[in-house]
């Protein structure tokens, strides 16, 4: 779209010290010089004035924005107690909700871009109770923000695989209209088979030209991580290394540290990502320890005032913080972590190549005022400039691009 | 101060459907009615156009303003891994930080006022290590902000009562010097002697005309308990009855439900207040279950940017937020209870008798834009203008008035 040279002047890379211009040409970073070296004429896209901190964009690896009620008046929870419950409630809710799914989810996927977003990873309900045509609702309004933002899409068998009959045909068509990537959920605690549910995920993902997999995994405990071993040999066995990622994996929060060491291990090896939300109510995966073994961490909003929970808020820095309280990170080097975990994790995770601020990199950036990242995550400062594709998409919070090419 | 009769015009108290008009006369609400209604040749103090609501200002029941480097440069944290190293690492930053404290802290209880916070009750460091000066410069500062807030505050042996000889004695000239409650710390845990330390804290208390008392007690499960045991001996035996809180209390997150009750059932007897700040990372008092047997609970924001730790935004509607997030409270019933917990249950904890949106109290309020309280929780908007005591002092999380009278 831009043809012409851009310069983002004097900002400070990463909050680094030393302030850097930057060229912008044809939506991505042409090249990082020192600050003032830019020529005066370019066209000034920003400017930080030696004091805004210049930051690649955000990565937002797990949220459903099909679920959301974002756009909706403000309705109560109304599910019940069990994971089953907020399932079964979800079908009633949505069903027959009465505002297309682009009412509700536009105004948030736009809030999550003027928070600094500019990479997702969606589920997308494949239930047969909402059928073909929610999958593609959320196709087109991924059509909709494609001049703005990455979005992958995972078809997501939120109801069971195996236990609502149809799905996996559901699961074949919406691979087949666009979605990228393979879900799975509880292999045992929705599904009430572990070992069929994960082979008929392994087989779609193999089937559909090594896919990759996504698997929303609650399941606690010893159960829990017996699922997580067998997701490990299935990796292996179907060569899926690099392409899986197991999300919340409460399980691994249950465990003495030195115990899950070898485990660690077996997943950093087989590229095998964790998502975390690092929720303050289950146990949580030991962020850190993972990190340290060379496990490959990211972080999502999940689900953003949905029939779920109405909590949310699309803020991939507010997240960063949100981990860091989780574990009582107070160190520099912590909170550079929890950032870590929000934008490099986020794009190794979801495979994007043109990630960061070295020449070469999608143009995709966020400008903020704190004085280093520590203080960005600990403060996370609404006054935030968005530059998407070289141009600016938000302002101080507020959203101000256009939501159609 | 303001001798005229103003209106508060078109908010919903509460969030409620029905609008209403406020009057305010002499610093108080001196009436409420339907929307409309007020006089229109009356002064405007606000107008919230049927949109905003009106809350009552938030209550800060547990802030350390005199550790805050909230006026200061980044500072990495530098402390060792335990509370004792904390402890020391604090006394020598401190020590000789070339900053005086009212540097420090103005600005972040200027923060407070603006996130909607108009009551605190703030820890005063009494350590011979800090001597006199260090409570001295504290009651200056309250003194600069006495025309906006009310704050209370407690001399906290930070650095042990009994086992850093002379610091009972400063205890008493703080008491002496104004500030009101009698502090006490981790009796077994920092100054091994739990009994010794609860004697000498209620004693103090006694002594100086039936003081309040507020206990930081992290000593967990059985240890924890133990204290808290002793501690409402102590208060029954004192007739302190309605004057006590025991703040974090860690130990109360370390028993089965049912297990509690009698415990939660005797605190609530004796009229004593639990604060925490739900954090992420420690066991925290089963907030929903005190509450529903009748035990007062509050929050606080605890050390803001210190030398423990660099987190914290002095926003108690973001703590009311975190509180719900880390209980996993999604109804809004539950939403409702976080506010309580950060508003009413302060008040009384405080013992505000003038606290609320009646006839009669203070007009100390807080006007944002939110469909209900349970959104207000949720999203936790900037958006909001405060009102101390019949007078706009901050607009957009900005504070705009003179800090001092």
């Amino acid at each position: 779209m831009s043809q012409t040279t851009q310069a983002i002047r004097n900002v400070r890379p990463l909050g680094r010290a030393e302030a850097a211009d930057l060229l912008i040409e044809d939506e991505r970073i042409a090249a990082v010089l020192p600050a003032g070296t830019a020529a005066p004429t370019l066209p000034t896209l920003a400017d930080g004035q030696g004091r805004l901190m210049l930051l690649p964009a955000l990565v937002e690896a797990h949220v459903h924005f099909d679920k959301s009620l974002w756009g909706a008046p403000w309705r109560p929870n109304s599910a019940g107690p069990t994971r089953n419950h907020r399932i079964s409630n979800e079908q009633a809710v949505l069903k027959d909700f009465g505002m297309p799914l682009a009412e509700r989810a536009a105004p948030l996927i736009e809030q999550c871009i003027a928070r600094g977003s500019l990479y997702f990873r969606s589920h997308v309900d494949v239930q047969t109770v909402f059928g073909l045509a929610h999958i593609e609702e959320m196709l087109a309004l991924r059509r909709r923000y494609a001049h703005l933002v990455d979005m992958q899409l995972v078809a997501f068998p939120q109801g069971g695989l195996l236990t609502v009959p149809g799905t996996a045909e559901l699961m074949e068509h919406a691979l087949d209209m666009g979605l990228e990537v393979v879900g799975g959920i509880d292999p045992a605690g929705i599904d009430r088979d572990p070992i069929r549910h994960l082979e008929t995920v392994f087989e779609l993902a193999t089937r559909f030209g090594q896919r990759g997999i996504d698997i929303h995994l609650h399941d606690g405990g010893e159960l829990g991580r017996f699922e997580i071993e067998r997701i490990a040999d299935m990796t292996e066995a179907h060569g899926l290394q690099g392409r899986v990622m197991i999300s919340h994996a409460y399980a691994l929060g249950a465990f003495a540290p030195a115990d899950l060491h070898p485990l660690a291990d077996r997943l950093a090896r087989l590229g095998i990502s964790i998502m975390s939300c690092a929720p303050g109510h289950f146990t949580v995966p030991p962020l850190a320890l993972l990190r340290s073994r060379g496990v490959n961490v990211c972080s999502g909003s999940d689900g953003i005032r949905d029939t779920w929970s109405p909590m949310g808020n699309g803020d991939m820095l507010d997240r960063a913080r949100l981990i860091a309280m989780r574990f009582g990170w107070s160190k520099d080097e912590q909170l550079a972590d929890a950032f870590d975990i929000v934008s490099q994790g986020g794009a190794q995770a979801l495979g994007i190549a043109d990630y960061g601020l070295a020449p070469g990199c999608a143009a995709n950036l966020l400008l903020l005022p704190a004085q280093n990242i520590a203080e960005a995550v600990v403060s996370g400062p609404l006054a935030r400039t968005v530059i998407s594709r070289g141009r600016v998409v938000a302002r101080g919070g507020v959203f101000s691009a256009d939501s159609a090419a």
